[in-house]
């Protein structure tokens, strides 16, 4: 049995039950319209942890003006029997007004490392995100929160707030699940077009040439990001928003890659923002 | 016996150790320099928790520069005793190093709660409150926390930020413990010089002008805000910072006084910054 639970106090209670049961908790947080990558972190979270709780909240912090908060997917019923197949103990779905009854005036800030990458086209989305995920860690005190490679900064970021602040959770990275043909999973992939959905693909083939790059020798990370470059300008309806070589941790530039570093690329397709990425070690 | 705590592992074992045998805790968080007002914490957590640690820390974040961070009176002896005296259970006293391995990345932002009042000349010193509040408050998960009325804006944004963040933690405020002539007791006194010491009754006098005022019908706050600026200015040595009556929540101005008010003031002597404040109702 799936419990669902709506609002804060209810959350915390369950999670004391648990507590009381002498069971450890993890947490699973998703924006709903869920898909194999998240049902990846279900599982995991199954074998490491006494009990899951997954949660469902759409945030509205994270999403500037003119993203997708509107037309995001939202499908709890379909989400919630996904979950309840996965045999996921309860299900954290509250109201907007639930976690935001007002404008937060005290916020997490992510600093510089949410304004490199996708920060810099997408200005607060990484604030919005450490402050849901603390509150989320507040409301929901886990032992472990699984979060998905797949979105390398937000768990860069999300590593680092814990490490700076101190929060007594751990932080588990699970792999990116890929569509047969190398697609990153992803529950924006549902907007593409037929045609923007094969060329999307683009994204995996330019980490593949990235990574095969590193791994035959080349050291230069300006070069690799340019071959990146030039093969995703070349993608029919592609439009390149970064292709970088960075450092895991601090997301920092590099010039010499002499160690295992973070390949990312961003691509828009129409009005379809994709990311995707892999750590690759010379 | 009370406990010494310096490294953040053994900060959370403590408090593992008396959750185990069913207590609850009560936090004093302070910089040390201990004067009857921090003691007035204590006691006020003695009757109201199981157990109660303190934590001695000068969090240099929260000092701008050439600020008194390198100055701020540091006897960790003398703090000791006085706690000891009191029968506090723990003592948390942490190297800076302890507490930020490197510079933080992600810290709590204050916003415009941090930005009005004292933020307004100390840029960047409320985030420095949030963030090592929100550390405390995680390696230190205690039941309740226990702050002066005197730093009235540190109140507030300390409170914001339990309400914004879901921290499960209940914020105890004391009030402001006086000098015989009404100074607030402030670690800071002790810079003033014989003079500076005499004249520093002056915020108290205007405050309790301001709830005069306010007691007796007016309901003009920028007119009492005058009559406040006006004494101060006339006092020797003192400059003026600021002179306020303010909403106690959200700290903004107010023009018509209708309700409940936060009257606070801030003046330097020398190279010794005061302040005090009041809740007067109408």
């Amino acid at each position: 049995m799936t419990a669902v639970v709506r609002t804060i106090p209810a959350a915390t209670e369950w999670v004391q039950r648990q507590r009381a049961e002498g069971k450890s908790i993890g947490l699973v947080p998703t924006m709903g319209a869920l898909h194999e990558g998240h049902l990846s972190l279900v599982r995991r979270a199954r074998q490491t942890c006494g009990r899951v709780i997954a949660s469902v909240f759409i945030n509205p912090l994270q999403f500037g003006p003119g993203e997708d908060y509107q037309r995001y997917p939202r499908d709890f019923d379909r989400d919630l029997s996904l979950l309840e197949r996965e045999q996921v103990d309860a299900v954290f779905h509250p109201e907007t007004a639930e976690i935001y009854p007002s404008p937060p005036l005290i916020s997490v800030c992510a600093g510089n490392l949410g304004e490199t990458l996708c920060g810099a086209s997408r200005p607060g989305h990484f604030n919005g995100v450490t402050t849901v995920v603390a509150k989320l860690f507040h409301i929901i005190p886990a032992d472990r929160a699984f979060f998905g490679q797949k979105d390398a900064q937000q768990l860069a970021v999300i590593r680092s707030m814990v490490r700076d602040l101190n929060f007594p959770i751990t932080i588990e990275a699970c792999p990116t699940v890929r569509e047969p043909d190398g697609l990153a999973m992803s529950s924006r992939n549902a907007y593409l077009s037929p045609g923007e959905r094969s060329n999307a693909t683009i994204l995996y083939r330019a980490l593949q040439r990235a990574r095969e790059m590193i791994q035959s020798g080349t050291r230069d990370a300006p070069n690799v990001e340019a071959k990146m470059r030039e093969m995703i300008q070349s993608a029919p309806g592609a439009e390149l928003d970064y292709a970088r070589v960075v450092d895991r941790d601090t997301l920092a530039g590099l010039r010499e890659i002499d160690k295992e570093v973070l390949v990312a690329v961003a691509v828009q397709f129409g009005k379809t923002r994709l990311i995707d990425n892999m750590i690759v070690a010379p």
